[in-house]
């Protein structure tokens, strides 16, 4: 790909289902396909929340491609003087389109759109491989992420 | 206090405002007193997600004051076949009642309500001198956590 070519970050449409969105999901973790009818329900389901949780992706304009994702919900607290706190989760680049700083234009969107919701912090969780990209985001290790599994 | 004594995990109420709910979030992080106005605007915003936002409490019913708490929020997701996610959050024990497992039942009730929404998984984050605590509720450690902070 073209390092040279301008790459906008947008909110996720409807339409991105059939734009690749899911595959690109895929690279990231188990995905298996989504009907239409699942998508768009929980499309709505998450559009529900305003500016409380969005989804965002960098569409490759010459492929029709969705090559970039990443979401950040707000949680509302009563600490911090009921402050926010962002969650940014479920960050991809697409394989092919990797070393174009699309991750970074993808992570400061989100952490702008945290700032600008008024969240006294942005928190997410990686791979201690990933760690040295998100300190170049300018993020600190702070905590380690405990899981427990249901399936 | 008395070990014996039942303590029953319940919904955070409006009225445990009055019965010492922000003091004992004072103990976790900074949180200055909140006003009753400020109060009920948030909790009323958190009511306003229903089941996806749970914030649960323990009361100690001789002292009429809380004791416990913690909150999981439930993210709506598209990977994982529009999988569910919990997040656990701001976990708290009185440091005059630690000792009887009160922890221990907080996780429980937040991890058991995470399971009943149909989550793949519950996640949370803690310092390394917690890790064991959780592990003991049956959580592993994962990933590493990332923050960045706006103030």
């Amino acid at each position: 790909m073209d390092a040279e070519h301008k790459f906008g970050v947008r909110k996720l449409e409807i339409l991105d289902k059939s734009k690749g969105f899911i595959e690109l999901l895929q690279q990231l973790t188990i995905c298996d396909s989504v009907s239409d009818k699942e998508f768009e329900e929980r499309f709505q389901e998450i559009n529900s929340y305003g500016d409380d949780h969005l989804i965002c992706v960098i569409e490759d304009d010459r492929s029709g491609k969705i090559i970039a994702t990443g979401s950040v919900f707000i949680e509302k607290k009563f600490l911090r003087n009921c402050g926010k706190v962002g969650h940014i989760e479920d960050v991809v680049v697409d394989s092919a389109a990797r070393g174009m700083q699309l991750g970074k234009k993808i992570i400061e969107f989100l952490t702008d759109h945290a700032h600008s919701m008024g969240c006294y912090k942005v928190i997410l969780d990686c791979s201690l491989e990933n760690k040295a990209f998100y300190e170049k985001c300018g993020y600190k290790q702070k905590e380690v992420q405990m899981v427990k599994y249901f399936i």
